[in-house]
């Protein structure tokens, strides 16, 4: 019997409502499944342990999640009581960058009885392979002048290595799919760190035998709306990543099943799991909260943990639920968290 | 009468063909209003001229232009024959930033009739206001070191005067319109350039009574299309205004038809129209293109003139041929750029 340590950091808002029950789901496919099992340890990490300590982790939390074999993350945020920039660059971010989380790997599936706010969304499976440790996001900038003349730098830094990362890994995962590789740039009007980009997913792609385009981050997001269907791995750039993924979620019909994998590549810390969507004050605490991006998120780490059966018994539960109209609030259904989380488990095999 | 000088720049592709058919709505636009006349000027920049040349535009180009009144483009760019770096660069771009145009107006309104990707367009109608000179498309960047280790480094420059302006211009628009602002930002992850431009919208909007709203670029892309009907004027950087307009002339249902201006606002330069969308190698010289993107653009540049009366008969003589069902194949219809065009010119009065 394999036992898989999680670190479970449910965070804010709704967070603590769909990060239990997709553990209920994780630990019945675990059940079924019988060759292993999770051994889960909660972390109460959140705006709540700000208030009352000053900080979103204890000076050693990155030491304790070190020793675990994959994070499970709710979301973090509550601007209502701590700026945004303070709760996710004091956990959410910092783990992502300590832990060398390269990778942000979000797929976006059109899944039957979804409501798609597309009039013919023509059954889309695509992959975002988003790189997630520099590029837009990088901590290098500041400030100068003051007054009406007052300027604010921001260093986008594109590293090569964490470049090639991202799209070996994205052709990689072509290969298990549909050979198709798609770089979101925006060489036409961003001159240094785009250009760049460009040439090395021309090289990289030199290494596989796989069929590719590039296209503007302008126009890939309105291809996103008008023909999702002809596209498979996306590999994108931080920023654009995270754009495309949203697009990606909203032509799924919501933001609530949109599932998410951090993942670190060098076997020297864990990678982490978080749904696209965030903490949601304005639903959180109601019970109507969607579990689906919660659970698809698990499903994505026992694919990570090597659990592929389990895994794909927990995609074909949800897809099943989904197509009986067990739907929350968000997808148009008036299901509760907790009837779409029994309906899932009730169709575990 | 008043008589205003037109520096027309047809360009590369369709530009050739959908802009002679414009002057042709315009001029006729110009005649039943019996008030004024354009006199127009043609420029050949363009990839063609590259080819001959060695230059998008002669070495005192921007010397010619200078003492129009308006400048009258429709797109650059033979990515097969000119990098687009270099086609961009040296000719739109160059205008773009020489003569200070430092906004660019984009409107996205759901026109009866139209192809709409959206399942329920529920007739939104909404206007970007990008910031057009700075940004994310800064030219201030470069590389440093070799091989594997190497990095790109592309700043992002934001000023808060040039912030300001666009500010202050989406605020009096929504004036005009239906009093309410949206800021794109993504303070969240980008932390120097995107609060700065936070706080300068809070103290902008003080001068205002203008209802208010900030979502991160993510976010916001996802409700351009899970609700655009809730947006009135958007006001975005560079960049993000960029792909909220594509995403905007997505929803529309054709990057066809979606107009644009980039405007100068100190009287020392002339404004400048151009289209949202490219040069299309491939549809150019099929006589299929759309038109009315650049028509709608050509009503920008009337109403920018001070010429409301002929700008109101155009915007609805477009809507009248599109609600006839009179549309090229972009927006599924079988007619030609010529019958368009010729539809457009019997709506007006
Ligand atoms: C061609 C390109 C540089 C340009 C831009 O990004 O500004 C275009 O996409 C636009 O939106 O006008
Ligand atoms: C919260 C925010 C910093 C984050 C990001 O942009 O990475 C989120 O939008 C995401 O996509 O995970």
């Amino acid at each position: 019997m394999n036992t898989y340590k999680i670190a479970v950091i449910p965070g804010d808002g709704i967070g603590n409502e769909v990060v239990p029950k997709a553990l209920e789901v994780l630990k019945q496919a675990a059940e079924l499944n019988g060759t292993f099992q999770l051994e889960c340890t909660t972390f109460p990490w959140s705006c709540d342990y700000y208030m009352e300590h000053g900080k979103m982790m204890p000076d050693d939390g990155l030491e304790q999640l070190k020793k675990f074999d994959a994070i499970f993350l709710g979301a973090v945020g509550d601007p209502a009581r701590v700026p945004d920039h303070v709760s996710l660059w004091g956990l959410l971010l910092k783990i992502r960058r300590q832990f060398k989380q390269q990778l942000n790997v979000r797929p976006a599936k059109y899944l039957k009885g979804l409501e798609s706010p597309l009039k013919n969304p023509k059954g889309f499976d695509l992959v975002i392979v988003r790189e997630n440790s520099e590029g837009e996001y990088s901590e290098v900038g500041g400030r100068i002048y003051q007054g009406e003349d007052e300027i604010a730098i921001q260093n986008n830094v594109f590293s090569r290595k964490a470049s090639e990362r991202a799209m070996h890994y994205a052709f990689q995962l072509a290969e298990k799919r549909k050979n198709y590789v798609t770089s979101a740039t925006k060489s036409n009007g961003i001159v240094y760190s785009m250009p760049f980009w460009d040439e090395i997913f021309k090289s990289v792609s030199e290494k596989y035998n796989i069929k590719t385009d590039s296209f503007h981050i302008d126009a890939l997001s309105a291809y996103f709306i008008t023909k999702p269907e002809m596209f498979d791995v996306v590999v994108a750039s931080n920023l654009f990543g995270d754009i495309l993924s949203d697009i990606g979620a909203a032509i799924m019909g919501s933001i609530g099943i949109a599932p998410a994998a951090n993942i670190h590549l060098d076997g020297e810390y864990p990678s982490m799991f978080e749904p696209v969507h965030g903490s949601a004050p304005d639903i959180a605490g109601k019970g109507i909260a969607n579990p689906i991006g919660q659970i698809w998120t698990g499903k994505m780490m026992l694919d990570h943990l090597g659990e592929k059966n389990a895994a794909d018994n927990i995609m074909s539960a949800i897809e099943q639920t989904i197509a009986n109209g067990i739907k929350t609030p968000d997808l148009s259904g008036s299901a509760s968290t907790k009837e779409v989380t029994e309906a899932i488990i009730s169709y575990l095999k």
